[in-house]
């Protein structure tokens, strides 16, 4: 019996209306609608699109969403003075500034852009202070992608308390807070990476398997125990029509929509391990779409959170 | 062949002779020598010891060391004022706060009270900007007892790069930044605690295991993995002399010294595992010691960052 495959898109509009009854009551006590700022530094294919995403998303949710951008050739200090500015901005609950940084704003320059940002605006959940919080399990801002995936699970049924959870990947965006949020919630966590020996051992003896690593379809069959849920973070763009061709299989729609475009957006977890495991994520259609889901419910708490800090 | 006793004291004491030369440059250069501020609420009998312990140290190390009391009627306010005290005393390069806190102070004051010390004075590394710094793998100040460990693991030739690990335990003090201190020692890192399930085999699975449990002997021989390094945090007294004849067995040195005070301090590890353990830590002489000789470090670090702070 195939995976039942988790609709990412459909859970993500789920979520959205039920922020609109919250978005309405905040637009009419504060005289404004939630505010999001969202820095873009140069001119990276990728990150237009996934800013071009998240602006839509907050249009549409009902929120004022600004697009600030700098050109490649900007400094750290003119990417801090941007954040400062809308630190300051009345209209902001949120800000974020896209990663990944243009080579020339110098390295560690995220951390520190990151550490810029007010803290009760810091809606990736990306400053040090919202790292601890979360680890001490009083979070308050959480970044999107992990929290998107517990949304997931709970809302599929999936229990997390007690389960073996296996996280592949520990970037600080995804793979660390996704097993410190699966730890909180129970579970026995494993986080694997680079020099994890016997990966596919490892990733086995999970109930839960996330995969973050950023390689296309490195998770096969031998990775998934029988039933297991698998969750893939994977967002890999694909352009050799051979490994497309083993991917999609020659003359299937996904072929089709590959040779009509050049490329394609696959994920870490190989097609076939819908054949072992329980449930799955697609890609696209998984936790992309939550991830910009819970970009909104952060932008929503933080407004509520700066309205209620500033009325009492 | 039995386990290799992994000796905290004898590494706690190289680790503060190591120091020696930089407290002499610190004193010497600063006019004064590096200064530790310990805040003890109320008269909980275990804290006094452990005190007791870190201000002989500080002492012997060439710190100034000053015990701060409050009664067990203090308040929270009253805490947080001393707390604001030490931050702006120019004699304490470290303010530590002795959990836990009566009962008294209120529910939520531990944390409250952690997040008021300065973070550049944190010697024990709860503050939540130090615990996100140190998920960054940008640490500043850590918690004792885990970097402890990876000192005893590193100069006990232990290699942790590519190894199985695996933490029994989750709390903010030990369990969560053993796992990433590890994890960024590249490590494959399991988190266990009381809603995991078959404790035994996933703990047998570690190369690395470390048992920050808190309950007596809990960890038996089919928790280890013959030649695993077991690293027992735990610090239980024991009072019930069946309990200690289990363990010690009736006529040993221990459970002579057992009948003469009433009673011992006894690790989260039975003392059978030496019979299947590569290397194990004692307790007493095992984690202990270091943890206070890391205790000395990060005041020392601390006063050396805050040094070079205000000379540039």
């Amino acid at each position: 019996m195939p995976a039942r495959i988790l609709d990412g898109t459909a859970l993500a509009q789920q979520i959205r209306t039920e922020l609109g009854d919250r978005v309405a009551r905040f637009t009419q006590e504060a005289g404004r609608p939630p505010g999001l700022g969202v820095v873009l530094v140069g001119d990276n294919a990728g990150s237009e699109i996934y800013v071009r995403n998240k602006l839509r998303a907050a249009v549409e949710a009902g929120f004022r969403a600004d697009l600030e951008r700098l050109p490649a050739t900007a400094t750290l200090d003119d990417v801090l003075a941007l954040v400062a500015r809308l630190n300051g901005s009345a209209d902001h609950d949120g800000v974020l500034v896209q990663a990944p940084l243009p080579p020339g704003v110098g390295a560690g320059a995220a951390q520190a852009v990151f550490e810029a940002i007010d803290p009760a605006k810091d809606v990736d959940g990306l400053h040090p202070v919202n790292v601890g919080y979360l680890v001490q399990n009083r979070a308050r801002l959480v970044p999107c992608t992990p929290s998107g995936i517990i949304e997931l699970l709970d809302r599929s049924g999936i229990v997390i308390a007690g389960a073996r959870a296996v996280v592949i990947g520990r970037s600080d965006i995804v793979g660390k807070p996704m097993a410190l949020l699966l730890l909180h919630r129970h579970a026995t966590v494993t986080i694997c990476h680079s020099k994890t020996r016997d990966l596919a051992a490892v990733a086995a003896e999970a109930d839960i398997l996330v995969a973050a690593i950023g390689h296309a379809a490195l998770v096969r069959r031998a990775f998934v125990k029988p039933g297991a849920t698998v969750i893939d973070v994977g967002a890999n763009r694909l352009t050799d029509p051979g490994a497309a061709r083993d991917l999609f299989g020659a003359g299937s729609a996904r072929m089709a929509a590959f040779e009509r475009r050049g490329s394609a957006v696959v994920g870490d977890v190989h097609p076939e391990v819908a054949e072992v495991a329980g449930a799955m994520t697609p890609v696209p259609g998984g936790v992309g779409p939550l991830t910009i889901a819970m970009l909104m419910s952060n932008t929503l708490r933080a407004a509520e959170l700066s309205r209620s800090r500033r009325s009492r």
